[in-house]
Parts: C-alpha cells; sequence; structure tokens
C-alpha cells in the first residue's frame, strides 16, 4: 500500500502549488450499495462522484442549480469518467472522499476525486465536464462556452484543511 | 406455496371479468441488482415497477412521453406504492412481470404488478398514480384532473393473452 | 398539510405512550435521486428506508451485520414495504428521517418510517421484516423464529429526544 | 459524428482480425434511468457495463454464477473502469450494446463496450477486471491466477454476426 501512500501525499503537494480548494466528504457504505461479493457495486462509486462533485461546487460557494440560474451555463455535461478500484469496501464501511479540480481547459475541467478508507487510498477517479451554453442558432441543444472566471477562482483558491466539513482526517494525512 | 397459485387463479379471473389491458415483460436479474444476501436488494422491485407501468402504457398505444404532450397532462405523480415479498429472487434469474390496471378512480388509478419466477407469484405490488394537468392558477404546480376516456378505455380493453411481448408463459399459467 | 402535522403528531403520542426508540437521521437528495420531473424517482425512497433501518439497528446499539453473528439469526428478509407520498422533494433538499419499530409479532416486527421536509409530512412508509434463521435440516434456507428479548428491550426503550444524531429538529416539532 | 463511425469500423476490423468473441444486447432507457436533465444519470452506464459482461460471458457459454463453482475462480474483481460519453439518451431511447475482450494479459483482461444509439457511437468504455482465485494462505482473501486457456479461447473465437441475440442491427453497421 507503500504506493497508495505516495500518490496521496502527491495530491497534497499538488493541491499546495496549485492551490486548488479541495472538498471532503464522509460517505457510509449501506447494505444496499453492496452486491453478493459482499462489497460496493462499482456503479455505485460513480454515483458518489457526482455527489462529491455537487458539494465540491456548493462548498465553493457555487452550488449548481443556482448557477445554472445566474450564470447562463444550462448544465456541466460529463463526457468522460475514469475510475481505479484499489481496496474493496463493504456494507458498514466509512469512506473519505476528497475532490478538486485538477485540470482547467478552455471550455472544460477535470474533477479529481480520491477515496479514502482507513487512511488508505481505496478508490481513485475523474470526471471531465464541459461548460455548457443553450446553443445560440438550434433549440434544444447545448454548446460549450468558456468557462467564468469566478467559478475557476473559486475553485482554485485554496482553502486550506476543509474546517467546513467537520470531516476527521483519515489516518493517513495525520502521519503526514 | 398453493396460496400463491391461487392468488395467481384470482387475478386471471379478475382479467377475464373486468376485461383489463394486461402487459408482461421479462426481467432479468442482474448481478447490481442484489445484495449481500444474494438475492434482489427490494428498492429494484420499485424501479421495475415503474419499468412495468412504462411498458403497460406504451403497449395500450399510450407511450407516457408522448401521452404528456398530446393530453394536456403533465404527469402521474405516484402517490402510493406497496409490495409483499413472497419469493426471493438471485444474480440470473428470469422474472415474468405481469402488469394491469386494477381500479379506476375520479382523479387517479391503481396499477398491478405480480412478478412469477419458475410459475410461482414471487412478488406483489401496486401503485397509485394521480392524473394531473398544471395548476391553472399556480406557476409549477400540478392539479388532478378527471382521467380522459381515451386512456381508461386503452387499458380496460382485454388484450387476450399478450402475444406482443413473445414472452413465454410460465409454467403455472401453462396448467391452467 | 393540517393532515400531515396531525398525523406527525399522532406519532410523537405513540412514541410517548409506547417508549419506542426513536432515531432520526438526516438524507440530502443529490442530482442522481432525481428523475427527468426533477423529483426524488421513488424508488430512491425505498432504498433509503433500508439505510434508516440500518441506522436505527446500529443507534440501538444493534449494528445489523454484527447481530448476525451473535444471534444466530442469517437476516432480517423484507416481507411487505409500503409507502404514501405526500410531498416531492428535489435536488438539493434536505429529509429528516424517523424511524421507528411500530409492532412486534411472534417471528416478525414493523419499522415505520417519516419523512420530513421543511417541517411538514413528505413521506411515510413501513417495511415488515422477519427473524430469521438458519433452517434446522434444509442447507441454504432460512425459517422464522420468536425475536429475541434483548432486541425488543433495546428497539423498545425510549431514547428521549435522539440526542446522539445531532439532528435538528424540523420545525414542525418545534411549534408542538 | 464521422469520427465516431471511423471508430466504430476500427472496432469490427479489430474484430475480423483478432477474432474476438462479440455480444451484444439491448437495453430500453427507462424513466428511472434519467435525472433532472432528462437523460441517463452517467451511473446506469456503469451499471449497463456490468450486464453487458455478464452477457458476454453467458453467451460464450461461460456464464459467472457456474464458471465460479467449474473454475476455482472466486471473482473477476473490477480494478478499472472508464467511459466516454459521446451522445445524451433519453427515456424511451433503445441503445445497442456491443462488448468484446480487446485484450489478454497474464491475470487480467480488458472488456470493451460500445452503445450505439441510431446507428452512432454514443458511449463507448472499458473495464479492467482480475482473475481471481482464494488466497493459498490468508482466509477471505484473493490473489490474481493466471487465466484459464478455456476462458480466453471460448471468449476469443469469433462468433460471427452474433445472430444469437436477435439484436437488430443498428444503421451504420448496415451501411458498413
Amino acid at each position: 500500500m507503500t504506493r497508495h501512500r505516495v500518490r496521496d501525499a502527491a495530491c497534497r503537494v499538488l493541491q499546495r502549488k496549485k492551490l486548488m480548494f479541495v472538498n471532503r466528504i464522509r460517505i457510509r457504505v449501506e447494505f444496499g450499495d453492496c452486491d453478493p461479493a459482499n462489497i460496493v457495486f462499482f456503479a455505485n462509486y460513480f454515483r458518489w462522484f457526482d455527489q462529491c462533485t455537487s458539494a465540491l461546487f456548493r462548498a465553493a460557494g457555487l452550488p449548481l442549480d443556482e448557477l445554472f440560474k445566474s450564470h447562463g451555463v444550462i448544465g456541466i455535461p460529463l463526457v468522460e469518467a475514469h475510475a481505479r478500484f484499489f481496496i474493496p469496501s463493504k456494507y458498514g464501511d466509512e469512506l473519505f472522499a476528497e475532490s478538486c479540480v485538477t485540470e482547467w481547459k478552455q471550455t472544460s475541467f477535470v474533477i479529481s476525486h480520491k477515496f479514502l478508507s482507513k487512511g488508505e487510498l481505496a478508490i481513485e477517479g475523474s470526471e471531465t465536464h464541459v461548460w455548457a451554453a443553450a446553443h445560440p442558432t438550434r433549440a434544444h441543444r447545448m454548446k460549450s462556452v468558456p468557462l467564468p472566471q469566478e467559478v475557476i477562482r473559486k475553485l482554485s483558491a485554496t482553502n486550506g484543511r476543509s474546517r467546513k466539513t467537520g470531516v476527521r482526517k483519515p489516518r493517513a494525512r495525520r502521519k503526514a
């Protein structure tokens, strides 16, 4: 598992250098999230990625439902998703998810998620979203547009140790 | 299991008497539908009830998405759901679901579902839906309205043995 | 909505009289929980009922995964579920769920759930579970058995205002 | 969309050259699969990937549940998943999924999925699974082991046009 610790440390280094806004949430694995192998059915991790992204925007002062109204954006459609599964989790386990934007492109951005279980990296994944406005000429279609500076600024600003969430830090982080 | 057979027979009697339109679909239990007890996680049955209701309307020539446009209805919100679980199903099992309207009220209706597994009644359930139009005076609200006669007629007409679905009849029905 | 308030008050009366152990959890409605009607897809409420039941047993000092090992029970299979939907909820809403056992039978029990949204009763539902042990003579089968007194006692004992969960009480309760 | 057609053609070329066993299933998008944006909630695609994988093994004469018993394998845990989303799908749409193994490694393999909607590539994704046996010395743990030749052979053999599934070929393929 040393490999995972190194990776996790790298993430924090990234955070310090690029001053990204990081949000953490706690996820409890429920009975219905697990499959006959007695571990989380993998599609649920992607459901949780979406929950993490939603929480990240909300924590940064950009709740998605309001954002859509205030910024002329009609959605942030997902164009790519990826996950690597290192440690399975089972019913009753607690996962600590940390999420931040790790890449800004012209009209899209990448959100990375790390799920820690008992201080070890259990899952890592990423989502690529497009910033989309209503299509200027075609009804019911959307068009990718440049990201507003306010959104980039709020999700790039460091928020230190993310005290707001009240999530106790998992063991691996304390050691660092 | 004799009890279940009797119940199932009663259902067919009901169908003959009231001449209800019955639709049947086949559901294969997938790995991700099952929980650590190695059986279908019960919330998935309600997901399938919705799928059955959708298929029932479509088979009766009333596909829900078009219906909303053509009949001034903005939805058929669910106000009650109920299920009884007799036989658990596991990964790889095939379920034969049969659904029909079993009660017409002024502005609502009840859809009943029976799920058969190897010819035995495994699950039975019901959903009560309201027929709802846009509220005449309040924006973004809905109001229950009387059901259109066309909808009642199409879902009440007998469709015999429902040949369209191509579902091979489960054992219990062959014996009848 | 007066009707719902009355019902909710009745629930608390029941709690006081029968001294049932009540647990409360907070549920945030996520984007992926909602359907094209922009409200919670109803099957998710049943998923949350299971989460509530799991939390109820855990809060009463009877975590289900340990219970199965320590009490010779191999599961608490669900035999019936029911829900009534009064107020729809949408992405971003917070629901306060309160759950307690409302009926003890010989080998089964009923858990009732109430979901409050902004102080109003949004959903109420119930689940009937059987207490099941391994079948004495047939492999891979289960048999309903009488509930252990410890389980009945712990889930019947009043826990007052459920301070543990730290859930702020919804408005309707404060008025009472 | 020309880009997608090219990609799809490339897939068929791959199939011819490497003689991979390809399975096709049809997926109907249900109401509950969609989110408030009125399109499939992305986590459901991963649920369907699992369904495709299950169907692929079954079609190749290697149903997973039996495989686990007969081949000493205790599971095929997922270690990586990836998807790219090109065209959104909505309630009522029909998707044609085609799946095959695209890479054999020592103790793992990659399954690729393509979802076609109206003849266009809507989604493509992949899953990397490990072939796992019970750990020789540690209880409740698993260990990756070399894939049985029978499994490789059956999933590598060409099956021509996959007539078994009865899925009518989407438009793009007819043109080819």
